[in-house]
């Protein structure tokens, strides 16, 4: 499994995702979901994915093959005019992955999805999710988050305390505490963590960094977080429902 | 979808269901997921259903048909003499029901599952979780409450403060909020609640009763839970992770 989490605040996008990957929980890998491309200054562009590995890490490799190969005038994540277009480009790209392997794979099997988030010089943030048959939703005011793989656990968290106005260091908390909650009950979801934060108008990476399973700050916010939800439960006491 | 949880306390059991059925999200109805059956001082049985609601209705039908025309010398589950032999007469049921109407339906759409709890005098409280093949688990002290339906935003609340030495009064709490954070998110599971307390050896139901959805107290809890959570959620700021 796989959870990836992505906030679009007023302030920036807010980027997480865990890395354990398996195929039966007889067989766990780690794999990195998270991947960026950026022109500091420019254009600052990450993805993250989830579902099956060979069709996300085909998609990866297209858009790089795609930049590292590109004719002049051929169009690349890196050249196209707007997140809307780079949308496109991934959704094609996926599109061509399904194309070649969804056949001889069930629909099910070849399932993948992607967050794409970013933002282009003079352009506003934007932050999408691209599904397996390559088209695509973007987050608004109204939903300003995006997640992918195991959503349950970790999404009450987030419909609590995530708005527009949410600051970068309240969504750092909220997504890591999101997260936490998710790798609680679900095995398949793991250490270590990729974080990414792009702030508004820097077309740039502010943070864009790993955070290991044995992060000090980490567990101590996941253990601070244990005792205050039993703190909570223990308020609730007098009410005699 | 349904939501219900069980728990199985030291001090008794503690059960708690929605009642929203729905086929499609444009077919949305209220039915009661939770039964019982009483012979106070002797014997307890509560049960809560969850899927296919032609199938869990035929299962709730042939339990009390077989008590209403039961013949000298056939048993029912008021005369099964451990809790034990009252799941096999469940799962005998629920196995009826599929051997019925299975083969005509897919397997998804036939799935079932089943809740049951209770205690026959000088036996011990037993909760158990029948499957749509007739078979079924039963809680132990290690995993001491049981889920059906949509189990996954609920139960991180019960890992976290649910024991066998959990109280009664604690217990219902638990379970309460473990309703509460599935409701929120998941619109398939709705008020009204059924509710139902079996203290330990009495055999009887201390609590049997109905939550609508304009219970104050059930409201007040809902608001202080949000707003705990809230409380907790600013305590975590000064950690910089």
């Amino acid at each position: 499994m796989t959870y990836c989490v992505a906030l679009k605040l007023n302030e920036g996008l807010v980027l997480l995702s865990d890395t354990r990957t398996n195929a039966g929980i007889d067989n766990v890998s780690k794999y990195r979901k998270m991947f960026n491309w950026a022109v500091p200054g420019e254009r600052a562009i990450a993805l993250m994915t989830s579902g099956n590995l060979s069709v996300t890490q085909a998609v990866i490799s297209q858009l790089q093959e795609s930049i590292d190969n590109a004719a002049e005038g051929v169009e690349t994540i890196l050249t196209a005019p707007s997140m809307f277009r780079v949308a496109e480009l991934v959704g094609d790209a996926m599109r061509n992955v399904q194309v070649r392997y969804g056949p001889a794979l069930t629909a099910a099997n070849a399932s993948a999805s992607i967050i794409l988030a970013g933002q282009i010089k003079s352009r506003s943030l934007r932050l999408f999710m691209v599904y397996s048959a390559g088209n695509f939703i973007e987050a608004t005011d109204d939903t300003n988050y995006l997640q992918i793989g195991e959503i349950k656990y970790g999404k009450p968290i987030l419909d609590r305390v995530v708005t527009p106005e949410t600051s970068i260091e309240d969504g750092l908390i909220a997504v890591f505490l999101s997260m936490d909650s998710t790798m609680k009950p679900n095995m398949s979801v793991g250490m270590p963590l990729d974080v990414a934060v792009i702030l508004a108008d820097t077309c740039a990476f502010e943070q864009y960094r790993r955070i290991e399973a044995d992060d000090p700050k980490f567990i101590e916010l996941s253990t601070e977080w244990s005792e205050a939800l039993r703190d909570s439960f223990v308020k609730m006491r007098p009410i005699d429902v």
